[in-house]
């Protein structure tokens, strides 16, 4: 099935492919009378932007998002506002290959397998410029929970993770990585240069935590706030795995050792004296820091010829040329964060669609 | 809010809490024409049944099925079916503790500040009794999908894991840990009993694998194969993170190592030389095994003496007396397989609605 | 598909045939706290019982509810509400003609053509026995939409009317027909006891008005207040058309005529001079009474011999036997009442998510 | 809430404002392999085009879709199509009035109350030119059903109906008001004129009929057929009723006359002596014409002032000046044949999730 929409009561439904004329977003539900224009939006899409240095693909997209309705004298009306981004720099360049055999590892296969055929052009949309509509939703997303602060950072690329001694916030928008160590940071760049050099690509792992949440924003069940994070975050091109507060590192810890205990802090509020729950108990927030993790496999566009098949399933071999980022999961840093803010701005209205303002 | 519905077409509502008369499930959107009767499902609740070994909680539960619609002259009409599972030893308790303070690492306190108040019996329906619903309906997706075959198992308690070498999925059901290895699952006897006699706990990592799925299931955008897998299983009780095929394990890979190169197969199928993916690529199965890993908490109910709060706010502690898992991962193996096929049930019916059976 | 869940953040579930165990549903997105005992569910129950007069059906079941889950301490707790009933009057009686033959007017042959097999006892599925569910939902959805009353009547059986300037509201519990008009419902027992000799049966027009919504619930597009209750109106047994306000005798009436022209109220409020709208412009309530009119078939099971078919094609005639409704519209009042207050309460809880308690 | 989904897998989103820059839809889940090209889209919204003759509006727009996704080749690829219509007509006028007093009959009043503001140029969101993105939307909808034919035309005017007996389909393109009776189109022409003059309005009944339909579409309870066409006539603008078949007509019918007897066909298919029940018998399609009947009322910008209040709740008078349409149902019938294809294309994908091609 194709299935393009996200979300419960704040919805959002995106459509593009990589080398049609545009993509874009439709956000619904979204509450009246916030103050919105393009300004809200574009700086997200251009923290996402490609082309913005060496360490991500070549392709340059302006990625100027307009705002096509839902938007009345600068607030927000109530109703669905549709956001478009052009296509600008589909390098017309020759499909005859990637069009008959298949790229391991792309969806070109399965695509063909589900559909019968498909828009071979740069992937079509399977392409990671979907997430472009994302983030614009996720701009939109962040004006609702103005109570909330949501930041992502890549904590490893590849073997080469950060060290958290050296943890600094501000240090995430100042290099090229979305890197918060910014050691790592400098050591990161001849990573990639070495990688891109090499025609290969890299793995990363992505870290999100939202400050803020207050208390009680989930579902008991199915649309517990932790099961609707895992099914954002891996929804993302490239994800292939998604952690909660300690993830995988609790299956080693004891009941004792992955105790969050509570005890009444200083100011009126409860106080927690560790957080390897992630902010989520019984799928609702505790008030915590909501905090996970996300990987992202290295791009599978690599430079080294792999084995494969055409199309009528004869053996053939291809290399994906073209621009590509070397680690795509750099750029996932901002999709990250958008669909943390999806999913919270979705489970506020939820809540209180249940509980109402209390 | 309250989401107590999972599924697009093939869907199941389920409710109930742990001390209450009885707990159930609703499946709707079941193909009609099944053959189905109780004894499709006891065996499935059997397998996930508390009090069955000194290894798990002492509640002694029957689990038995009872079938109230939907079914008629033993095959499925297509309408919903409607199980029921009566609670039948809610052992009568003082829980004048458990109401009053909050447990850490449970929804006591979450349930509070969403909801104002909660049932503190046996954790009311946060309680992972709610798990026996699941893989009651669990046990009618298998027949959905008869070209499929689900298997589950524990790879690791805390520490300790299972040598792939020695993998027998002979072994899973021949001992009491769901253990493929049977060198480990005598070992894990001591680990769990050290545990228990503690009045502690132990994480666990389950694997689940589905073979048989033929490519083509799944979506290419937020109902993608791995993005709904995920949503399903971190939404079982106690879970804390998901991978699909090599998941984290895939960060630390290059684009090389990842790949899963094609080459035409002795069948006219496509041959695979690996599944680093999982068997899933562009949200979509690729034909290869759907396998992924489930990351469970240990069990936050124990005896050690934990810092919290009352529901006043006063600092107090709690410890956990009662009839806990030592290790909760043990029996989510049945319920990671009944989420694994319901998932699939539903991917399969929304493929043929989309494209028809071709 | 089969399809029984209705509601977008107020959720209900049902389940059950005719001649199975039992029939039931189940409630989500509750708000919680609402103080809820089978006694607030058992008067709309007995108000739609079968066989409580020479004028229905003479079935008799207790349709005694119980809840199942998700109360405690007589308080709404959030989570999913289990109500069930017994069927107890499954008289055992010979259904090989009907399982054979199709029922005209019936689903027997839309079912068998839809699954290739039906249970034919009752009705199975479609008997309107299903509507017990709706209406004990639609007893809790009163409690969560205290703001509003809904009133349903019969205004016609057949030709024969109801007159409007006799209407008196007390009336309609006063009699066998719901009939507010005490001169119309003395001449409706002969009218439907001459029919109920003849072996025939008549069709009714339903009347329904909530008072008290307050302005702004509904939804600009297709959640509108009124698309949803047509949707939910259509949805019972044996309707065949709905109409908002003035309905199709809108179509009738000039602009002028039709114009449900405004003033400052009295009491700060703003005053309608006439209510063509029912209550709805734009697909959100005006504040004004929310007014619908609902169009019942006669039933379709009568003496008279029909001609049909038999499931293998062959010509046969049928005369239904059995307890039947003479005039199915009389007891669809409760459910037409129920139906309102659920796609209200559902709305309700729609508007405060997007915009909060204002 | 803003809701502007409508469908359950063949689901399309729309936005847009009357006098924003453009109005669009998303259509998802569209079976992939169809050809598709403006040229199948564009014939529907030449159809409903205002100012094409004297009769509707004298609003010029192009109405000039364009495809911005989903197709490829020539032909959809199974993504979401993206369709864009911009609005060039939007005179440029003075909107102080109408920004300060709410017209009786629109949603000036209730969207104010809802949303605490509105957009007012020509009734934003709520303006019937969304209308257009459902009609492109149904162009899509007819290929997915190829095997139906749906067909809509107005049966009255205000009191004036037209002549069942003069009844020629090949009239309803041949005159202004899609109008079956070439005699009562030519009277309709003296009625719409003196209506205009007068700066009145008049409301209108359209009948709607879908044959082709095979038998087995639809759902037992609450995504009947006939329940999800009532909500999709319902939510367009202006409808205040909807009838299935014979609709309320058969409330005044007994059991006799409202039977659909049955004998084998002469083709070995089944035939039915009338079809009052509308082609759907407990929810699901019998094979027969699926029929209806939808009431609009008359347009709710009249000349003549009208009492109303301001938005600081002063009494005042408004005459609704500008371009309107005397009879909004006229250009309403294009609209009704859309929802009903989209309302069919999607139960047919629903039927084959639930039970394949059979």
């Amino acid at each position: 099935m194709s299935w393009n929409t996200f979300g419960r009561v704040f919805r959002f439904t995106t459509w593009g492919e990589s080398h049609g004329p545009a993509l874009g977003v439709v956000v619904d539900g979204c509450p009246p009378g916030i103050a919105l224009s393009e300004g809200d939006i574009q700086p997200f899409l251009d923290a996402r932007k490609p082309g913005q240095n060496r360490f991500t693909t070549q392709r340059r997209e302006a990625d100027e998002v307009r705002i096509l309705s839902g938007v009345f004298e600068g607030r927000t009306t109530g109703t669905p506002i549709s956001l478009m981004i052009e296509n600008t720099d589909q390098r017309s360049k020759d499909y005859s290959e990637v069009a008959k055999a298949y790229r391991p590892g792309h969806a070109d296969y399965t695509y063909d397998q589900k559909y019968g055929f498909r828009d071979y052009r740069g992937g079509g949309r399977s392409s990671a410029r979907e997430t472009a509509a994302r983030v614009a939703a996720g701009a939109i997303a962040r004006l609702v929970i103005p109570e909330v602060t949501v930041t992502g950072w890549v904590e490893a690329i590849g073997e080469h993770a950060v060290d958290y001694n050296r943890f600094d916030a501000s240090q995430i928008r100042e290099n090229a990585f979305f890197c918060p160590d910014a050691k790592a940071a400098r050591a990161w760049e001849s990573v990639i240069d070495e990688t891109r050099r090499a025609g290969s690509s890299l793995g990363a792992s992505v870290a999100c935590e939202a400050v803020g949440v207050p208390a009680g924003w989930g579902a008991p069940v199915y649309a517990k706030l932790d099961s609707e994070l895992a099914a954002a975050m891996v929804s993302i091109n490239a994800v292939k795995g998604v952690e909660i507060g300690d993830g995988f590192a609790a299956t080693r810890l004891s009941g004792e050792g992955n105790a969050d205990a509570m005890r009444p802090g200083d100011d009126g509020e409860v106080a927690f004296d560790a957080n390897h729950a992630g902010g989520i108990a019984g799928g609702i927030s505790t008030g915590q820091p909501v905090t996970c993790r996300v990987a992202f496999k290295p791009t599978s566009s690599i430079l080294t010829p792999v084995e494969t098949i055409t199309s009528e399933g004869e053996a053939t071999e291809i290399r994906t040329k073209g621009r590509h980022d070397p680690c795509v999961g750099i750029r996932g840093v901002p999709v990250v964060e958008a669909m943390m803010a999806l999913v919270l701005a979705d489970q506020k209205l939820l809540h209180r669609a249940q509980v109402g303002d209390r």
